[in-house]
């Protein structure tokens, strides 16, 4: 059992301990931006003279050292470490002595992990918005190409009117143009520094300089009330995700259109075979599986985003372990987002439009409206127009 | 039983019928928002020669005719009526005969109501908009009036370090103030006319004049693929509560931090009579239902904020029924909003500080940290200060 | 403004008020089981003596008289009266004076509540496992009457093995079939008397006899602890829509199979024109709305389940006016959940099977797996038969 | 890349494989069941000559060793494997050559993961249902040891009237009881064998013995339906879930009683050392942790269920692929509920009980109700006494 960073004799009943430690598989994921974080601390903290010029350089040697061995795969996490700052502070004690126990200095858990998940975040939400700008681009290109196929239009799933292939895939591209618009908003909402708002309240006796592990973070703004810092700790992770959260419901929406456009009844579309699975158990079977996960994904990633929710919902402010809880959901959901766009952007250029099964789908009833706006075109009022054609269709 | 707008000859099954019509008071509600965008219907139809300059000024009349009644709550619909649409059309019909059956040309009841929901929307948003900053205001003005009063700053729910009312009610303006900074994004993406989509795919033979009414209602731009205005049905709903729910949040945490600190046991807060309740039983309560409520409003919010999304989630693009059960929904959420935030605005000046309990609860534990920050300030690495400290609080 | 129960002097505020009055439909609905329980409150109050014999009959009078007028729709809860339990009691002092100040004896309003929703969960959970068991024949015999017709089986929406009609709706009965298995433990758990607990801490100096309530309201037991009925607020409200949801699921199964076998592309199915409707633009429409409806409201319910379930969730133990929230989204809940079986029972007798499309449908994929197994028995493993019928079906 | 079981030439694209490849981490907790039902399987292709009996003993011999090395941890799925029955087959094929070839005859992987999570789910809900009862004792006994200790009632966050210790703790132990009559019929729902339904449709030319493979894996019944058997997958799972997650509300709300009662400001409650945790920047703390931890997971809980719940919601009968990703929230889930119930096991028999501190909080606006009973029971009407009380109350 390792030692907790605030542990001194008696140790914690194994039950708590293991209901009370979070999975470590996360932390191991978010190092980097730690020791990143980290660094930014010591040399801020030498600035003030908290430390000395010498103890800076070897906590910036130890996390060279450390980030080296991470990526090679050699920091490993063990779950009595608890968390990746356990770790970090552990290797720098065991590796450079006393200095190990000063970089805690001026901080607190809370904003050591407010500030490694914002620059996360920071990172993710610009990664994203890179990735969706790039299906735009896709789904434009596709939208071009078949600009002139015809598809049947369906309402309430019947055939309804006339459409293409093009306005079908433009209408895809239309959506998460208008979701980018959010994006900035966003950008800017998340891009401030908590670092130095230690457990909510700041620390007294000590001139932190917030703004500069600011401008070393890279970070717009120094986040300044601590205790506002406090109540961000997972209500910026809920907030990412409600907004980043639409584009999983477009993904949603395009994966229940192809499902029933590569049935056997529609055939409209299909996919090659690296891009389709096979049964166990029927050798002839070809299946979408990566829609149907991605139909599925979509209903995690609102149970993750539920999760965070529901629990930074009913505390008051300030800190309140609870919060700790979501981080897990929050880098799954963020893992969701990624992958899905991902998959799009290689699979949506791959899709085969089946010409002649379209072709074959354009009957006669898509047209009817067409019918009543030519005696509109004509002068005569549209609803006795409708009348007329709706008669007339239901006596053939 | 009054006609529905696409009703022949037979009519539908009672069970069916009770089924699948919708609750009318949401209707009841933004019937001017239809009014608003078939009068703008109306002039573009004259435009484009559609109907009569004559017709047009029947039309116009008849919006004035229904808005005077609606205004003077005359204007009510009958559960027969479905809708407010369908009133509407019944009420020209009725009163300026022909010209009745001409205002549905060229839009179908799907860029209906998305039109009127749209219009709906963006007044929503914009008033939403305005409340946010007020409420920034008064956060701000009540941490100004109390930013010396010290307060115990509490984790784990647990007395933790000194803090301030200053400071406390400014983590809530900062929280808002943020908020804000989504809100342009989410106005540009709304901001953009759906009428002219019809069904999902426009209307062939007549050339409706997008861009006129686009003007007339005052909107930044046409939304011109029209399978994605359909699919924005309900869609665009959810953002808006996505982003917007933030603040349902916020008040929320507030709800929660206000019960705890107006409890006899923490005393720190109060409010006068007129703002609590009593009990039928116990003649001697003094209840804060007003934040019981407002807590409790939130897991409502999110309620209606998960139907409007679990509903889209699953279907495919085009239109469906069950979009139409989105408004609802849309409706009580956004309504929760704004009283939410009215009852904030009145009620957070109104907040008496007790300042004896405040005083009395700032015990000799909150400031142990100080301790080890001052031993720190003289040079003593963090964790060995941090150690003897501790052993030296827990020995007294 | 109605004087509430709790009031003495000073008015409430008038957007607090707004704010925490409930909307008085449910209780409209209500009301009866509020009369229902108060008069058997007012029989043991009359028994053990703390009223007397006219006085009760006084009370008992009044009762029938509220009733005869609700039922003539002539009891009607206007806004300021708040609830039924206020009209009521309002009621009472109107018209048989002082007694109307004795009824709220040795009650609060908490447990006046409580026993009013315990009467109507008993009475729709019994109503609703009659439905449900009448659903499960109607399934039976639509199992039954096509139970040799061939119908393609699915699995990841791609045709895979031969199934029957027959086999289809049996699955629905099955299900159904075993949901009830869960019924008789739900009803055993609501039925029990929380009358007497008053605000959760029983009433001393009155020795109320809560047996003889009980067996009034032919309740099975008295909910004896009486913080354990304030608790059972929302708590078995949430029990009650957790078991009964799952109803809400198979129908929502089954409307998605019949959006789906309804299509054109699929034409398993189909709906006489009584059940389908039209469209406002396109004249040739049949739409399947009921069944979108069916999809949506079950979306609809889960987010009503999700209102009440966290409510009650993040608090502690006692009563909270939150808890006062749970009425409404559990009565509409409720309300999906009968109106839902009852549209099922009398439209899936109607279901019209096109054998025709069926037949069409039974192509040779569906034989492939047969193929294999008329290889294993003729004593080939499997996984050989299995790759050799899967490259002849692909060769071809 | 391992070979998939209905894989032959061509390789899925490595960005769809890692899409549709799920976690394995609950696979490789659920092997046990797959091995038992294996077993099942092969004896009863034995049975029906299928196999011969030299295969069959092979086969279970093949079972033992993998039993044996699982049991010594050495039988570790790798992601390649992409599932425990993948590695079970291919250990069979690997060392016993043709016979693994043949096990897979007569199911599916449908079926196959059915039966394995049906075992699972019966030990599961039996082991949750055990140590139910076993805290019902504990309650119990933490009920009658502080029978007579006094303390506040609240409602509203506000103290009420009085009530004890005992009368606390037993309201959780009447919650959990009551909980306790929906499992026998949460039991026998679950208790039937899908193993034989194969991808939902059976098998032709075999005539599979399944109620031998039920009477050997111990279940009740066979769940005959094969259509059904495919759409209980996940069904059940939220089944369970919706049940036994009344148990996850209770513990939330016993976590919100403790943290409240165990603040500074209450010191009702407090618990030893060993069950809170510390700070890493405040030496004085002592948070409990395993409390907030509690309130917490209860949001994860309904997180996961609603991720199940939300997948089957919008899918149509049959088979679907998004249904094995309800694999992992289940176990997750199952986990929570299992950690949660050991805890309180636990934990809540070692609760302090502070009895200076709820000694002093029996203040006497407790007791003013009580004065309101005198006068009843003097003859005074209710209303009467309660205003007479509530003046008295407020002019002091």
């Amino acid at each position: 059992m390792s030692k907790k960073l605030w542990q001194t004799k008696s140790g914690l009943h194994p039950l708590v301990e293991a209901y009370t430690t979070s999975d470590i598989s996360a932390d191991q994921m978010l190092l980097p931006y730690d020791v990143q974080a980290s660094s930014a601390h010591a040399s801020m903290l030498c600035k003030i003279g908290v430390i000395t010029k010498d103890e800076e350089q070897d906590l910036q040697k130890a996390f060279d050292q450390i980030l080296a061995l991470y990526n090679k795969g050699e920091f490993v996490l063990t779950p009595a470490q608890e968390d990746c700052h356990t770790a970090i502070e552990q290797y720098i004690t065991e590796h450079f002595g006393q200095v190990g126990k000063k970089i805690h200095t001026g901080r607190s858990r809370n904003d050591q992990v407010l500030v490694m998940m914002r620059l996360y975040m920071k990172d993710q939400v610009s990664e994203i918005q890179q990735k969706i700008k790039q299906l735009i681009t896709v789904f434009e290109d596709v939208s071009k190409k078949y600009q002139n196929i015809a598809m049947p239009g369906y309402t309430h799933m019947q055939r309804a009117m006339p459409t293409t292939v093009g306005i079908f895939f433009d209408s895809y591209k239309q959506a998460l143009s208008d979701l980018t618009l959010l994006i900035p908003g966003l950008l800017d909402y998340i891009d401030q520094n908590p670092l130095g708002s230690a457990a909510g309240f700041g620390i007294n006796h000590l001139k932190l300089d917030r703004q500069e592990t600011t401008e070393l973070l890279d970070l717009a703004r120094v986040q300044s009330n601590p205790l506002y810092c406090a109540m961000s700790r997972g209500f910026f992770e809920g907030t990412i995700l409600s907004v980043l959260g639409q584009s999983m419901i477009l993904s949603s929406r395009f994966s229940v259109d192809m499902m029933l456009f590569t049935t056997q009844e529609f055939s409209f579309f299909s996919l090659g075979d690296e891009y389709v699975t096979g049964s166990s158990i029927m050798p002839q079977k070809k299946n979408y599986d990566l829609f149907e996960v991605m139909r599925g994904n979509s209903k995690l990633f609102f149970g993750y985003e539920s999760q965070i929710r529901d629990i930074i919902l009913g505390l008051g402010s300030g800190y309140h372990r609870d919060l700790g809880l979501t981080k897990t959901p929050f880098v799954q959901a963020i893992d969701l987002i990624q992958s899905t766009l991902d998959l799009l952007l290689e699979v949506v250029p791959q899709l085969q439009i089946n010409k002649v099964n379209l072709q074959k789908s354009m009957t006669k009833e898509l047209f009817v409206t067409d019918e009543v706006y030519k005696k509109v075109a004509q002068g005569e009022p549209f609803r006795d127009a409708y009348l007329e054609v709706k008669e007339s269709f239901f006596k053939e």
